[in-house]
């Protein structure tokens, strides 16, 4: 399988995926339509900005990620495709999620299930990023090393997303902030949790 | 008619088309929204989610098919452009049949016609691949013999939807099921039921 | 501007319109849920398949049609950008119409306003032709006297809608068999209205 | 960070965004459906396409720009890519208040928040302009003073769309009318506000 197909093919899902979160935004609908009723509704609805803001940084740090893993790629192999796919499933799913946290916010419920999403995707993400740095890259010299290292660095986004899910069923204003804050923290241009494989320049915001 | 157009604009449908089944699992609408409410509610949609996640593994195999098929096409003609669009047409409608049977899971008419849509999915999947590989391909020894054999082994996959479909009239949890199988069959990495042209290397997972 | 930018833009917006045509075929709503009331539903929404078939043959078409008019093109000017703007504007509104003529098949409003469209499509299109033949492709020895032909057969397409649209007024349901007969024939591999310029390859299927 | 991959993903967001905008004109829900009843409302429903037509206007200067922008731009780094994020993000969220300016036009709330999004992404694009202009283009003779007037120049769009934001909070009419004409306004191939970096052609239509 050819690689460019996969990452265009991913660029589409994630670039369509990251369009969609504008349905998850209400469109209020008014039983008699005034200007301060609209405004009210309008405010009313801002609360639903919070999950589209968390979504739509998630899912860019993700496609970041995704390329900057596919650089090193020379070929891709069946569990790759299989896995990548799973990725792909996972984030065309968030728009739903999204849409229930925007809409139910305060709820717990709702909370869970969006925290139980992104930690769905931390996991596929990691397990993909292992399977190609593992088996997919240039021959690297100190592949095993890094692997050992890189596999506990990986485990820390789905933690703090699992750690913000378990949060939720008390406390999920906390929860949807933590969601909003981690996102918001790796688009800074810190030092990462994943430092990327040797044979690539390493650069920042990983999940 | 350039290759790389088709293959383009393909895999922007089949990309949309992925993206949108989200749309087909509903978003629950709550009289009074309570965290108990909305815990009932978002278990009783989970129902919605295998018609989402077969829909999506088989437009993810049709995809991986495509590619595969178009592989080994030097030139594109009129007839396989305009069996290309239909397959892309019976593709786009997917999201469809597959709402239709997450909102109304159990009844047999939308098991029937989800297992209807998959059966066309599969007859003009085969009709294009035996189109192509008898006119568009690189000149094959013995296409002759591959031929007549693919014919079987590609005429299998919409057999057994059809099955699925006639199950669905009596039995449409299991022909749900079926579908569901069929699909994460495929997806396993194992001797496939079309084994692709002769002169392009064979890989696994095909409808 | 860069002419493969302009394109592979109007693939995404070609794409993604004939994708998004799918919401114009009614998911239906059952107050009591049952087989019998589903089966009912589906058949009497089946009429909002034929405008779907419609408008998806038509935006197929003007795909096929665009990409080989630019095939020739070797430069695109701000006149040329306009016009494709423009095309784009009323491809990317099509699902609008064909949602109406879904819900409200058999009413003159609705096959109007759906002819309407395909009418001002049809003549943006050959405004565009005619502009990138007479400007943006390559020099031409007798462009003159092809300009002049193609003019004519190029009002064929819009006038035949504009035409379909005035039946609209007192037979919708013939109207609505023309818009769908039209795009039928079309997709025949078969001379067609607008034979290209005479520098590119002549092919079928024209608006 | 690959310059081709930035452009092409943000191309396919602006390709959804402009097609998903068709959402935001309102199929009518009729009680009694009959002929006059579907034309009345159509017609009510055609002040619904001034804002369609606005933001699709608006997006398409925004991705013509955005591509004569990063003609000449050699590197992305990493403020350049959060910025464009940024971008991304207020242009998928167009179609939210398009929707909300269709259905509920003539109300002040509706026209300030359209106007409010439309200045955002005006000066996020100047802000991203001006930092690709000063760190990631080839190198500029005079870059210093080009930088000095087009930060002038870049301002006035979004000050425009400031202005006429503060007019909806009284006359949303007249508001409304500004937005059309001044995405109308920037269609036209006249001298621009923003000239463009001094090592590529100059072009016009620019925010």
């Amino acid at each position: 399988m050819d690689k460019a197909r996969v990452e265009s093919f991913s660029d589409g899902v994630f670039a369509f995926a990251i369009t969609l979160l504008v349905f998850g935004v209400q469109v209020p609908t008014l039983t008699n339509p005034g200007d301060c009723e609209l405004r009210i509704a309008l405010l009313h609805s801002a609360g639903g900005l919070v999950p589209y803001l968390t979504s739509f940084a998630t899912i860019g740090i993700i496609w970041l990620n995704h390329h900057e893993l596919f650089q090193g790629v020379q070929k891709v192999d069946h569990f790759a495709l299989t896995l990548n796919l799973a990725l792909l499933l996972v984030v065309a799913f968030i728009p739903y999620p999204t849409a229930i946290l925007g809409k139910y916010g305060p709820l717990p419920s709702a909370a869970c299930l969006y925290g139980l999403i992104l930690t769905l995707l931390g996991i596929i993400y990691s397990l993909l990023a292992l399977h190609l740095v593992r088996n997919c890259l240039d021959p690297i010299p100190d592949a095993g090393s890094y692997w050992r290292s890189s596999m506990w660095r990986n485990a820390a986004g789905p933690l703090v997303y699992l750690l913000a899910t378990l949060l939720a069923l008390r406390w999920p204003k906390v929860s949807v902030s933590c969601y909003f804050l981690t996102a918001a923290f790796y688009f800074l241009p810190s030092r990462s949790l994943f430092d990327g494989p040797p044979t690539s320049e390493t650069r920042g915001h990983h999940l």
